[in-house]
Order: C-alpha cells, then structure tokens, then sequence
C-alpha cells in the first residue's frame, strides 16, 4: 500500500479505529483519534465500550510525553461536557496539543459547536470537515437515534432475482452464499436490536443470533406478535443467549403473556388495535435505549414496517436465481401504490458483488401525505 | 491516457474497433484488425458490413506500402475459405506479413484451426489467445448462432425491488432512469430482432424501434400471438420502420392471417398446438438468418421462454423503488420451482450501477431433466 501522508490519511486511519468498536458501544457513536507530532504518529486511540475512556483519552495516553504541540485527528467533535467520563476536549488542552482536525461536528445540533468553541477559546487551531460524509456514515445510527431517540432500522432481506424470499412451498435455502450470509450475522454483531414477525418463529424456530468464526455480539431479539402465537417451546425462549422482546398490544391473551413473562421475556404493549402500533413501538424501544435495529421480517413486516415509515436503510441482496411463481412470497408486502411515481423510492443508492450475490444498499424516501 | 505498447494494447484496439460494428454485419461476426510494423501502427480496420470487406483486408488497404514484415493482431482468426470475400489468409500471406496475433480461433469447431495452419504453412508466425475471453464476449451471439443455427436470446427487462414490473393498475413510467433506457436502446441496434408478446402490443402499442440521439438500426419486430389477437391498428403494423414477423400456430383463424399478410407482415407457424411451440420458433426463426433476439417480453412470455431454457443471457435493470403490491405483475412467471435449489441459476453475474440504476446481467444455466 503506497500511503500519503496528509489529512485524509491520519484521518482515514482513525475512522478505521472507529469501525472496529461498531456494534459494541452501545448508544454512544463510534469515534477514532490519531495524534500526530513533528510528522510522526505518537498516539492511536478509539471509544470501545460505553463508559470506558473516549478516543482522544486513550490516543492521549498512548501519546504521553509527546502530545505538546502535537495535531489530534479526531473522527467526531470532542465533548465539552462531563458524561460517565471527563470532557475530552480538557484532555486535549491539558496535553498542549496545538492542532485538533474533526471529521464532523457532534450530530446533536444543541450541542454542536460547543467542543470547538472551547478548544479555539484555549488557543488550538480547530479544523472541521475531514472525510465528513465517511464520518457521519459510520454513525448513521447513532446520529438518528440521538437527535430522534427513535431506533435506526435497518431492513434486511434476501430475494432472487423476480423478488421471491422462498419458494411457492417455502423453501429457502438457499438463495445467497454463504459469503452473504456471513456479512448478514456481522451486521446483527453491529445492531442492538434484530426484529422479525412471529410467523418467522414458528415457521423456522430460529436462535437469531450472531453466528461467525469468532465470537461475536448477540443482538435483543425483538418479535412483532399482535396476538402472542409465539410457540412456549420456542428455541430463541430458553437458549439465554440475549434477551427476547415482544411488541403486542393491550388486546393480547393475559394468560399467554404472564407464562412468556415466567420465561423471563419482556412483554411490550405497541397500542389497543389489533395490530401492534409499530410507530409507537419504536418510540417505546427507544425509551429502552435500543439505539438500532436490523429488521429481518418476512414480506408482510416489512411491507408494513415500510408502509409506516420507519425504515431507515435498506440492504437487499439478490441470489442471481428464478423462481417464477407468482405464488412465491415476495419480499415486501403492502398495498396502495397504483402509480410508479408512488413507489417508494431509494436514494444514495449503491451495487456490489458480494460473493456471486448482488448487494443493493440505499435510503428509501417518504413522502409527506397529501402535501 | 498511458499506453503501454504490448500485444494487449494492440488487441485491445482491434477488439474497440470490432465493437464499432455491433449490429450492423448482420449474421457475421465483428472483427477488428490493427496492422505493427517497426514499432508504429501501420493500419486499421473492422468488418463492418456482410458482403464487404474484412478487417484484415482493410487494415491491409490502410498500411499498403508498409506491410512487408509487419505484424497483424486480429480478434478472430482470419479466414482461409472463399466466401462473398477472398480469404484473408490469402492476402494477410501476400502482404508480406511476419507475424498473425489472434484472440481467439474461429468458434465452428468444424474450421477452427483452419486460419492458423494455413499461414504457418506460409512461414507466418501465429500467436492465439491474446484477450481470449473478451473476444468470445463481443461475439457471443454470433458464436452461438454459427454453432447452433438458433438465435442467441438476450431476456431484458426492468423491474423494482421487488421484482414488479408495473403497479397493480398497470401503471409502468418509469420503473428506471433515462440512462437505463437509452442503453436498451442501443441495445435493439445490436440485436437482429426483438421480442414481444402480443399483450404487450394490446396494452402499449409501441413502435419497438430504436431511438437514440443519432440515427441506428431498427431490428426486426416479433411479436408471440398464439391466436392472433394482434390488433390491426397496432402502430407497428403501418410505420414501415422495419420487418415484423408474427409466430403464431396453424390453429390460428385464417382470415386474419390473411388480412395481417396484406398488411406486409410475416406470419409463421410454430407447432399444432393451442400455444407458440417456442423451440421450433427459435429454429425457425434461426432459418430467416435471425442470429440475435432482444426479449423484451412481460413475465408471462419470459417466464415461457426461460422455461423452454431458449434464453442465453438475462439483462436485469432494477429501478431502486418498491411497489409492494402482490397482485402487481412480476418480471418472471412460471412455475414448478418447489425447492430454492432447483430455481434458474444465472452465471458469470455482474453486478453495476447504470445511473440510479443496477443494471444486472448473467447467463442461465440449464439443468438436464430427469439426470
């Protein structure tokens, strides 16, 4: 690898210091921190877990002797504020570090601004803007959820090439490789949260967790279940691997709900309709500090889901095969768009290969109702 | 641009050369020509027209004076039989040429090898294999037609997310950008033919000819019609933009084959049965000296075609929207998949994006039946 040193390297070094904590910081963004003196890096440092040292702290400490008059390359602006730590920006001016360059500015817009304000009021040249749109990327969810404290969705899915997630008799294994397959439980590794409908347990009784070569995150298994037809004997109710939610409604068998709840499951009431209130139920799970979700529901959830307006982020991989019978089940379901111009569209659109698969990733659009 | 003067750049040039013509040499393939002598490029040259003359020829015409000693990269292997031209070995021998660089033998296994014995029995020195792959990709219609005597079907089609490829109303404009659809149009300048079903004319009445910014060909109009229900009116009959065919079976009411031959239209029979034998069409059809059909069929005729396994290579354009809707149609119907492992496996997939566009392309494989 031929590397040039310039900003964008040190700061494409430290997003790549941020990446590897995606998934384990709970609510708090990922962020990394190169420290660079005379033209030479001194300290490298990211946020791994919530209430354990921010980036800039730990870059600091392995910088310590070297970080007078040193730049600090730092992927989100540092905090002003005390949280479960002290704020990195007194650490930064403590050290005597004469430079700090920010990829982008803290994404709460009460509060952005104020770490610059204070490190320029002690006389260090700031700089803002760095590989910005990499750096807001990385912290796509997080970014939501604090300014919204609504979870990020993510909609997973899986179909061939004419749109069918099975076949017409259910079959489903397989429509991608395992390469895809393996991308799918890292991203369960990077949310806090998976999401399916109850018709996905009791047709395949999965375990919903993290399964890769090594030891991974399991995600707080979420199932939208209107009226409690989860099977008690259910895998994902006794392997104790995360912890089960269950989004129903106030209509919902009594008796059903107390025998999950002696399962040690927790039982959310998403409204008094007979379908769960999925709006109110991403208002309640954010309540519960679930910052993320990646949504792998079956065509009816997530037409549904798609229809209410909650998913943020699309990831679509095609298995390049056909299955033709317009009795297959699709991988969105809902009703009432009579004119393409309605569909709902994507933007930031992107393709790649995966494997022999084809990834499509964008941003669907919604718009407002009878503006 | 930095060029680097090897064997691949020259090649490279002949086979840039060959892809002008796509198109337009009707049952011949495209072959590029680019004449070296003494380290400078002495000629160029295509075949660019049946009934004219080759490449080689034409390189020659450019670099006469110069061709003694000279070397020739060639992307198909000259010829060594009289056809509507003199073979190009024959003049390749007398201009003096030391060196042939091919990139790929001729595809009838019956001749190949043919090209290449008869200028090294001249004392010609022969190269073969120079950007192999990428000279059996230009002509892969041409290949399978000379081999085959059936037209080489390429599926088009345009479908969402989900594999819709109109609202459940009908409604279809537009399903992808106009990026998308301008390469599709130059996509029927290089096919010999293109392909609907007869629904197609009742619901569109579209013209099927190719418009681009500059004047190009129009192919060949086939429309499937089982029982002839082509409306007399349709706009293609009476633009005489170019030929239409119509396949039908001899089922058919006679008077209006009749009246559709008045009109200048061509009508053959396929099979006795209540439906277009699509097999037999495709070695009809292959007999009228169509090399290459543009299948721009609803999911009715492409799931039929894919069924007959007569399709050789799939083009998928996905507009990046979702219509949701189950009683939308689909881009493929068929049926008898049971299992996701019996479904139609595309290979060699690639994966890009056109605009908002992705553009997905691949080449089905067949199963035996019954093995």
């Amino acid at each position: 690898m031929v590397v040039k040193m310039n900003e964008a390297f040190y700061m494409q070094t430290a997003l790549q210091l941020a990446a590897t904590a995606l998934g384990q910081t709970g609510i708090n963004p990922v962020v990394g921190c190169v420290i660079v003196n005379s033209g030479v890096v001194v300290g490298l440092g990211a946020h791994l877990m919530r209430g354990e040292a921010h980036a800039e702290v730990n870059a600091l400490r392995m910088a310590e002797g070297k970080t007078n008059g040193a730049t600090a390359y730092v992927t989100l602006e540092p905090c002003s504020h005390y949280g479960s730590t002290p704020p990195c920006c007194d650490a930064l001016i403590q050290a005597g570090v004469k430079k700090v360059v920010i990829a982008t500015l803290d994404p709460n817009p009460l509060v952005a601004g104020q770490g610059v304000a204070k490190l320029e009021a002690h006389g260090i040249e700031v700089s803002v803007g760095v590989l910005e749109l990499e750096a807001r990327s990385l912290n796509e969810k997080f970014n939501y959820f604090i300014t919204s404290r609504l979870p990020f969705v993510t909609l997973k899915t899986a179909s061939t090439l004419d749109g069918k997630i099975a076949t017409a008799t259910g079959d489903s294994r397989w429509i991608t490789s395992s390469k895809a397959r393996e991308e799918v439980h890292a991203m369960r590794h990077q949310h806090s949260a998976i999401m399916v409908g109850v018709n996905t347990i009791i047709t395949d009784d999965p375990s919903l967790t993290t399964r890769l070569d090594v030891p991974a995150l399991h995600p707080i298994r979420i199932i939208a279940d209107s009226t409690l037809q989860l099977p008690l004997d259910a895998k994902l109710l006794h392997d104790k691997l995360a912890p089960v939610i269950i989004l129903t409604t106030t209509q919902a068998n009594a008796d059903k709900r107390q025998q999950l709840e002696l399962l040690g499951v927790e039982v959310i009431d998403c409204g008094d309709g007979l379908q769960v209130d999925l709006s109110l139920a991403m208002r309640l799970l954010g309540e519960h500090n679930i910052s993320s979700i990646l949504l792998e529901g079956g065509g009816t959830l997530n037409g549904a889901m798609l229809k209410a307006k909650i998913v943020n982020k699309i990831i679509l991989y095609v298995g390049a095969k056909i299955v033709g019978d317009p009795n297959a089940p699709s991988n969105f379901n809902f009703t009432g768009v009579n004119l393409m111009a309605d569909a709902v569209s994507l933007e930031q659109v992107h393709a790649e290969m995966v494997g022999e698969d084809i990834k499509i990733s964008g941003y669907p659009i919604y718009k407002e109702e009878g503006g």
